[in-house]
């Protein structure tokens, strides 16, 4: 079953969503920074949430609400991350979806409150409040591309899209907005990703799909490999698509698994590319890897690379750190099989240089996306990690130097 | 007992040591590339080196001739790691031993190696030889300093200290040089540490004091989180102080240990100060974790986030950052009980931000070693480690850009 690719609307592309914004100057004056997505009925909903161990108050909150298997509303915020505010921090994100579930006429339980920006800072709440209200109110079915706006910190471009599929005979859209360009500028990081879709499932089946897609994209990004406080992935699905609902790992299952995961990849390739201060898109495949496990961890470990990220910025064929950082990733392999490429021209065969024509290096490495592949010729798995290089701009937004 | 500090000599302070260099023009025409430090009797034994599952040949040669717990002898070069190398790799590594030890007259079996520079580069073992026929020609008990030269790559100072301390009514010395100002440009990195001493005492023992000083010094630094091909720390202890020997976990043995720690501490953070790019030192210091390894896997985290050390760099008294890196360091702690301070400046109270001074926060900011204290007030387990900042510099050094 083919999917149709890149659809227009981001989160309001499936039916039966709408989206609102507001400007509420909580960091810049004029800057969109407050969005609320709803489902004009509840939703199964399921979630991804950091792992680390302090946790923004709104992903407190989100997590405790979306354990239920059950939402229909998500409002957020840019410029200010709620974290580390202690109980204050707990009474503003629920304050925050109080005031959305009033506006929009639902249960405060369906809301769902994700934050990005600063951490450590009380939340400006009359500004919020009244900017949640706006959003609130303004909510259209075309709002999608605005929210999409409203959630970028340091993101150069907004990122945004949607996929068709027949599911069951009907048409099911799946569309999603994400941020983060790495930790983001001035003081935290932040991914964010909301998806939803038509599609009628099972909250168990979602809960899977959206695991898996999480594993095959988001988890397979590296910017400068530090862990926000506020990650966050969620998905909501209301059913609109008029589909048998699918509770069971069948093949409707693996077709939506299938096109929720491309909606994440595309998001996840997005958010490398434009990572803080990147120049250009490192795509790092592992092949023939003894275990999954093994492909994600190499493919990974050298996306992150800061010396290989530093490399890639310089155009240099630096295949030893390649296999240098797939050495001390955790992965298992044999160092004296392993055939690297950089795009097509081979620079390392069993684990030894090989003569390669500079020059054709130099035409992958010009190129805005450089692939590097990686084959550890002892197993069957493989894997695709993405990264960015690391460049003077990296250090300059996130070094904020002070004159 | 108070051991006297900061001596000079190097790896030539310890009674019974010699060392010669060279300059062999492997990468740079006048630059010392060679060092040969050898015992004037055969000596007991102990390293520890990479875990990167890429190791370069020198590594597989001193691991397995180390294992015995004698060696007398050591030969290493900088500008080109004989790393990826394959089988001639190997017999390089051999070669060079076994010409160091023509030279000096002793069986190759107790001949170590270490390289560091250029990966996946064949050696240019004509210059290399001829290297270090001369330099094993030459070597005096004042040779210690040339040859904390000689394995310098991007560091921009040589890094070597002694130590004396009385053990058993006798004078010990424990002197040691080490390289490694992060992953090193061009090509590759590498920690590299010699140590020798004129205590007495069993391979065993050694080896444990090895193990626990590596653990607390250059396993608690982080330049860029590249672990490299060809880490090495070797120790060799030759007997000629006279002391008792040191073969059971006694007092004596806490002397040598813990004179030992300080030796490697000091050189790891002489390495840590000398990162590439680097204009700060960082020393990050655990407290009051639940275990050591918390203490440890949060200190260390938080060393090597780009962020923070991004931050340091900027002189941003960014303590989001700093609980950032804790949380996601795998270490477990209450985020609701933690305190950190920039220096004396109190910055995060249970948690929470707190007023603090920016002003006193800036004078600690520029300060050349800015200090971070994280206080979990959960345990009793402290820990230290030691990083740089990120600056533009790492960037320049490390992408090598072509124009």
């Amino acid at each position: 079953m083919e999917s149709e690719c890149n659809l227009s609307g981001g989160v309001t592309a499936a039916a039966g969503f709408q989206a609102g914004t507001a400007s509420a100057g909580i960091k810049y004056k004029i800057k969109k920074d407050i969005a609320v997505i709803c489902s004009n009925v509840p939703a199964v909903a399921a979630g991804v949430f950091t792992t680390n161990i302090v946790k923004a108050a709104p992903v407190l909150v989100s997590m405790e609400r979306i354990a239920g298997g059950k939402a229909q509303a998500i409002v957020m915020n840019s410029g200010n991350a709620n974290a580390c505010n202690g109980e204050q921090g707990m009474g503003d994100a629920l304050a925050m979806a109080s005031a959305a579930a009033t506006v929009l006429g639902i249960p405060e339980e369906l809301v769902l409150v994700a934050s990005t920006g600063v951490i450590g800072q009380k939340m400006p709440m009359e500004k919020v409040l009244l900017g949640i209200r706006q959003a609130a109110g303004e909510i259209s079915a075309v709002g999608g591309t605005m929210a999409a706006e409203a959630i970028m910190t340091t993101d150069t471009v907004p990122k945004e899209t949607a996929r068709k599929i027949v599911i069951g005979g009907k048409t099911v859209t799946v569309g999603g907005m994400a941020k983060g360009s790495g930790m983001i500028h001035p003081d935290m990081a932040t991914l964010l990703c909301f998806i939803t879709t038509d599609a009628a499932i099972s909250p168990n089946c979602l809960q899977r799909a959206l695991k898996h897609a999480v594993s095959c994209s988001f988890n397979m990004i590296s910017v400068d490999r530090d862990t926000s406080t506020n990650d966050t992935a969620v998905v909501l699905a209301n059913g609109f698509a008029g589909n048998p609902v699918i509770d069971n790992e069948g093949d409707e299952y693996i077709s939506f698994r299938d096109v929720l995961t491309d909606v994440c990849v595309n998001l996840a390739i997005d958010i490398a590319r434009d990572g803080e201060g990147a120049t250009k898109l490192i795509q790092v495949e592992t092949r023939n890897a003894l275990t999954l496990e093994d492909a994600r961890l190499a493919a990974k470990s050298v996306a992150g690379s800061n010396l290989v990220k530093a490399a890639i910025f310089g155009r240099d064929a630096n295949w030893g750190r390649v296999l240098c950082a797939a050495g001390y990733s955790g992965a298992n392999f044999d160092p004296g099989r392993v055939d690297i490429f950089l795009g097509n021209e081979q620079v390392t065969k069993k684990g030894c240089s090989v003569e390669f024509s500079e020059e054709r290096a130099l035409e992958v490495l010009n190129n805005d996306t450089v692939r590097i592949i990686i084959d550890f010729n002892i197993g069957k798995y493989d894997a695709t990690a993405w990264g960015c290089d690391l460049t003077y701009d990296y250090v300059r937004i996130n070094g904020d130097y002070r004159t």
